[in-house]
């Protein structure tokens, strides 16, 4: 891993169809169950949207050797890394802290993160030492703005994001304006109908008769009937139209089979 | 790793105060954003229920290679394992596999599997070489039956279960009546009625002179105003109760400052 953390994200990558993901959740009230995540699907929908495929998650908790050793892992593994937690004021806090050492670089209040931190307290409350706490950032590190509340940062390919929803996704947006995507993958949905069991070989002889698509099948229930939802996605507009056009002339086989 | 699967869970463990886990969730689906994962949450809850805690969690695609890596990664870190999805008929259901890759063992019909799946046809659908496919279980593996479904399964520290909610909350009940829990974390919640920015200081104190216990702080905006929930973790109630008075001293003194 580098730390070439002053090039543009824009700027650094090479252009390319495949543009990877992944993303670090740091916090101890994930695991416990005391709050359920809101970030995972968010930040997936909107990397969706951009062409960026979501390739890993892992989910850790406020302990630094965790946190440097999945920034680490993903980092080197994938495009573009997100995190979100661990960089508010409390002694819990330590994302930047744990960001900084998987980077090998030092950290220190940045100027321009403290002056927001002062404009937005001015008149409110007074800067604390806890306070000044939000404006630590990696050395070379990006801050990342968003119109309210204190910055993310962003160093080499890592993206570091609030863990409160509303600041996450002000954030994500920064960075969606600017970030590298890739060629957007394109899906269909269809309705099969009918169980997993009745489409499952001949769904599979459809995958391999399409290598340029990726078909996957998700169960539901409903009305205590299962059926299933196939869903097939590729870049090239014309290997999904073949792939869902063979799927549906098999479904409509199976129906006709099993009314 | 060891592949001890015949062994009972409750069996091979020693006993301990604290019991760890992992787990991972295998799924295009989540990645891509087109299904918001219900499953974390719902083992987070059930695991800290009993007394284990939940340590990592790592999301991957259908993809076998990523599979058995992060099977194998966290069966060898965590106490218990437990995974969700791609056990289905289809062609992207590749878990099963994938795990008895990790485990370095064969995988075949299952003789039990192939009985319940044989029972729950009967009168409604053939038996098929598609459905055949959900009764593929590695050899040495136990089942975890449930009154509806096909069963999931357990090998080693690995418990293999659906991804679809409904089915997997049957499953991680039947698990957890088996498996062997720690001394249960209890924990409180304060609501500081304040910003981290007035309590951070005081509480890094309290959580230095209070080292058995865990305090986390959640911050949250309610009508446009930021506030915190401290929440105080410990095995001991003596050691939380402690705590606890501390945190409620420090708030009624930054309240009574901070009207």
């Amino acid at each position: 891993m580098t730390a070439d953390a002053t090039s543009p994200a824009t700027a650094d990558r090479p252009s390319a169809d495949v543009v990877t993901a992944g993303m670090v959740v740091i916090g101890d009230e994930i695991l416990s169950g005391r709050t359920k995540d809101r970030n995972i699907g968010y930040v997936a929908d909107r990397l969706t949207e951009i062409g960026v495929d979501l390739k890993e998650v892992r989910i850790v908790p406020d302990e630094e050797d965790m946190i440097v050793e999945a920034v680490r892992a993903l980092s080197a593994r994938w495009t573009h890394v997100f995190t979100s937690g661990g960089i508010g004021p409390t002694h819990d806090d330590i994302t930047a802290d744990a960001v900084a050492k998987a980077f090998g670089v030092g950290i220190d209040h940045h100027p321009r993160a403290v002056e927001i931190l002062k404009a937005r307290l001015a008149g409110r409350a007074e800067i604390n030492e806890a306070r000044l706490r939000m404006a630590r950032i990696p050395l070379g590190a990006d801050l990342i703005e968003t119109e309210n509340g204190m910055p993310g940062f962003r160093i080499g390919n890592v993206h570091v994001m609030a863990g409160v929803p509303v600041v996450l996704e002000a954030m994500m947006t920064e960075v969606c304006r600017t970030l590298k995507g890739g060629r957007p993958m394109m899906s269909k949905t269809i309705d099969a109908e009918r169980g997993e069991g009745l489409v499952a070989t001949p769904l599979a002889a459809i995958q391999k008769a399409h290598p340029a698509t990726v078909i996957g099948s998700y169960p539901y229930e409903r009305d205590g009937r299962y059926a299933t939802n196939i869903v097939v996605r590729a870049r090239d507009s014309a290997a999904l139209d073949a792939a869902v056009a063979a799927v549906e002339a098999m479904l409509a086989e199976v129906r006709a089979r099993y009314p």
